[in-house]
This record gives C-alpha cells, structure tokens and sequence, in this order.
C-alpha cells in the first residue's frame, strides 16, 4: 500500500477515478470514427474505449494518484474490450497512475492463483515470463474464505502488489449478507477482522506496517459503519466507494481516513467520467470536464479532512 | 434450467466436464506446436489451448451434456486467452454441448448487468446487437446481495439463460464465512434461501417450475450440508464440484439428487482434463483418456443414483 500512499501524498488528493467506460455513454465523435473505421464491432467499440481513456487519463494523470477500470464494462466488449483493458492499464502506469483493477474476482486455490497472476502477475510461457494485465491492486470477494485470498497474497508479495478484499459495499442491498450478525458481529465485520489477520500473515506473521497488503472495500453510503471500521481496523487501508453518483458526499467518506488524513482513498467514476454531460459542455472537451470534476472533487474531500484532522 | 436438464436426459449423464487448461500442463507436443509457429507469447499459449479444448470436447460431446470453461485461466493469458474463451464457448456449442461459464462474477447495478451480458447477453453497438461470449449459464458470486443478482436474472429472462449462485464451496476454508451461524442458520443457507426466492422472483411472482432459473453451488466434500440443501430447496438446481481431484466420490454427490436422479448436475475438471497423465498414456491419446475418464465417471455416479432413487 505504500507505493499508492505515496502517490497520494504527491498528489495530495486520496482520489481513485474509476474508468468504467460505457460504449453507449462516450461522446458520440468518438463512437462514429471507431464506427467509420472498423464497422458496427466489437474492435470499434474497444478502440473508441481506449481513445476515451487516453484523454481521460492525460487530463487526470497530474490530479489524481490512482484510477481504477471496472473490468465488466471492458468484458462487456469481448475480447477486443480485455485488450482494451490491458492497453488502459499500461497507459495509465506509464502516467505514473497506480491502477486498481475493480474484478471482485474470487476463486480458490490455483484457481485464485491464476486469477492474481494474471492481474498483478506473471505467466511463464516455457520459460519466457510475461504479465497479462499488470495492474497494481486488484478487488477480491472473499466468500470462499482464505483458500480465495492467500493464493493472491503469494502473487502480491513475490511481484510488490496488494488487494482489497469487499467488505460493506456501497449499494442498497448489502445488507442482505454483509449486515446479518455472526455472534453478534456483523459479517463485513468478521471479513475486515479477516484482512487484518491476512496482512499479518502477508507480512509474515510480523505486525504489519501503518497500512498491510489486504486492504477492505468500504462503501460511503454507510458512514456509520464506516467510522467503526477505521475504528477497530488501524492498519487496514479503505477503498471507498460511493462518493458522488451513489449519494456519498465528503462529509461520509471522512471517517474512513486515520487522524493524519491517511488510509483511505475514496472512489468516483460515473461523475468524473461524464462530467461533460452534467456540465453541458461541448462533448469535445470531455477529458477537460472530468479534470474540472476531479479538482473539484479534491478540495471537497481536503476541505473536509483539514476539519476531520483537527 | 429445462435445456440443461433435457440434455442430462438425453446422455443419461449428470457430468459436467470443466475446462480449466493450464498451458503448462498441457500435451509437450501442443506447446511446441503453438510455440514454434507464435514464440514464447501469450497468443501460441491461447492457440495452444484452444487446440486441446477442441480435442477435449470433440472427444466428449456425445458423453457430458456441459462444459464448464474456468475463467482464471483464460485471463491468465491476457486477451488471446479471453479470445480463446469465446471461440471455447462458441465450439462446444457448435457440438450440443451446455456452456455454463465459471467465472463467479459479482457486482452491482448496471455493473452486474454489464457482467450478465457479456457472459450470457449481448451488447449494442450504434443497433448492431453482438454475443461477447455467449454462453448458457454464469456462475455468480452474491456477496453483494440482491442489486448483484437481480440484473443477471433480467438478461437471462432476455436470452433464455440461467445462473448458479456459490451457496457452500467444496474448498477447506469455505466455512470461514459460509458455515457463521445468523439467527441458527448458516450463510450458505441463507444463500439458498435468497436463490429460490429470486428464482420466484425471475419466474414473474409466480410459483417456479421444477427447477427455476437461479441454481445453486453446492460442494460434493460437505455431503451432509448438500443433503440438507437438497431438503430445503426442492425447486433449486445444483452445481456441485468437488468430485474427483478434490476428493468427493459418487457417494458424496448422490444427496445433490432429488427422487429422480435430477436435479444437479457434477463438475470435474482434473480428473478428465489430465487423464492422460494418471493413465500414464500416450500424451497424444489425451482426449481419449479424457472420454474414458468420463465414461467412468457417468457409470460411477449412475450405479450410485440407481440406489439413491430406490
């Protein structure tokens, strides 16, 4: 975790930009030269989705520290949308952006494992090692219990990488599971006391570090939950989704970061993404729109944690 | 669930044989085919798979009704190995073969529904509808709650699809979250609780039909939790791995089964992939191990069912 709070600190801005780029959604300039050039297809689609990105991530990469591609909407496009997906990555590195690839993958044993090598590590090839994806982090559902996380953590110490594990997310309904009470605790309870013990054991056995390795989703739209979580976990870092287009204002995200304004970087996508739509600015200057969002979103978040720290 | 049923029907054979290629332990003779034609890269190892995929389901469509492609393994190998998913999927169906896609997707909203119509739907690009993968069923991860199912049971109502959803998995440590008590009742019950009922709900409100469109994961090593699951669900349809390389026998599945031998089907994946390896044959007879290993199989779980419906 340390590499992405460095890149906060540089930055001075705990704000994950989701890239969750809906074919339909871009601006329709876009969409009619991928179409012109390659037809009604998948390709086309995938090209006009890297050509968004790009933009997006040149007028975010001096703003924000990290983004984080949502890898249904690249799915959504076949495989032409996965190398999109891949290409967005390495993009968004070569910026100097941490990437946070959001798969909520979850599987167990080599199965898990194959899941960690190919979105943080490396696949030998007869001998030659190659990365598939290459991301910095990657999102992992749990439900399987630690035969679903420790395979990854392998992946994460041998290649300097970490995860976060779901643990209260920020829809309407995660209650359902993550609210109900297992000896009086609830379930997301139990799954953040579980990435506690995780980067223990990441860092092997030792006490961990301010931050470990296994960092929890955390949702906005559950402030409460929230501050008691930051509460009982001080060396889990929070992915907090929620800001924004969900409903969560800074205000809820603040109990998630430690009294220093530190662990927790906080997630919007569809506001910054398609803030040229809320603006009604020409369509053109989209990526401009989403970097007036971003800054926007910044003093927001640092006005309310100069309060938060005091 | 009907159209995987009917095929179960016509095979006599409640096999589902799971495509889980792991380039490095696939035929020497195909890896260095693949390599000497496309270099140490992630398209020889996708082309190499896909090679053994075809043999393996050319070998078995006439003996397992489905086939399970695990997801991992495919992103492991970047965007080739996505490629080759699709044309796996796309090639089994080609041979009458049911395509359940074991990806454990789960997300929420449009992000959930982005998921469901790139395994199981289609997407619109400028009015073209496409098929990304186009499988029959997805396995889906409900950590999430509702708002990760309801969006997949709207595209599967659209396409005629259906999803598998993990209750209890075959893995060790499933107990960690899935055995925790809530109110005397174990999660993974809940969860197939929480199946039948959005089964009811994508039946329109209206009582299910035998087995209705949400089935459940329910592991072959806790047999007496699958028993009590066949019990409690009677309109619930099972997906039961844990045969074979992960120590479940004919014996343990047999709870899965209703009354008349219906009702879930059994995945392995080791065990017939890699035949070839335990018989110590030809590796050029790999795909002949593979029908063998699975011919096995149906007459060992249908000795066992014809005692269990007696």
């Amino acid at each position: 975790m340390d590499t992405l709070r460095k890149k906060i600190a540089a930055r001075q801005n705990p704000t994950v930009a989701g890239l969750d780029p809906d074919f339909a959604k871009l601006p329709a300039f876009l969409r009619e030269q991928a179409v012109a050039r390659r037809g009604k297809t998948l390709e086309a689609a995938a090209d006009a989705v890297l050509a968004f990105n790009r933009a997006i991530i040149d007028a975010l990469c001096d703003v924000v520290p990290a983004v984080k591609p949502q890898a249904a909407y690249y799915e959504l496009l076949g495989w032409p949308g996965v190398r999109a997906l891949a290409e967005t990555i390495a993009y968004a590195r070569e910026k100097g952006l941490f990437v946070i690839t959001d798969a909520k993958r979850g599987d167990i044993g080599s199965t898990m494992a194959a899941y960690a090598r190919a979105h943080l590590g490396t696949v030998e090839i007869e001998g030659a090692e190659i990365t598939p994806f290459g991301a910095d982090a990657l999102t992992v559902n749990a439900y399987l219990g630690s035969d679903g996380v420790l395979p990854a953590l392998e992946v994460c110490k041998a290649h300097g990488k970490c995860i976060f594990v779901l643990g209260k997310t920020s829809n309407p309904s995660s209650g359902e599971i993550q609210d109900k009470l297992v000896d009086g605790e609830p379930v997301y309870s139990l799954l953040g006391h579980l990435c506690a013990h995780w980067s223990g054991m990441a860092a092997g056995g030792e006490p961990s570090g301010r931050y470990g390795t296994v960092g929890l989703v955390a949702g906005a739209t559950y402030p409460a939950q929230l501050a008691e979580l930051r509460q009982n976990l001080p060396h889990t870092f929070f992915l907090v989704p929620g800001y924004g287009a969900q409903g969560g204002g800074a205000r809820d995200v603040a109990p998630a970061f430690d009294e220093n304004g530190d662990g927790a970087i906080v997630n919007s996508s569809r506001a910054i993404l398609y803030a040229w739509r809320k603006e009604g600015c020409n369509e053109r200057d989209f990526a401009g729109a989403a970097r007036r969002e971003a800054l926007r979103m910044k003093e927001d978040l640092n006005a309310v944690l100069a309060d938060h720290s005091k």
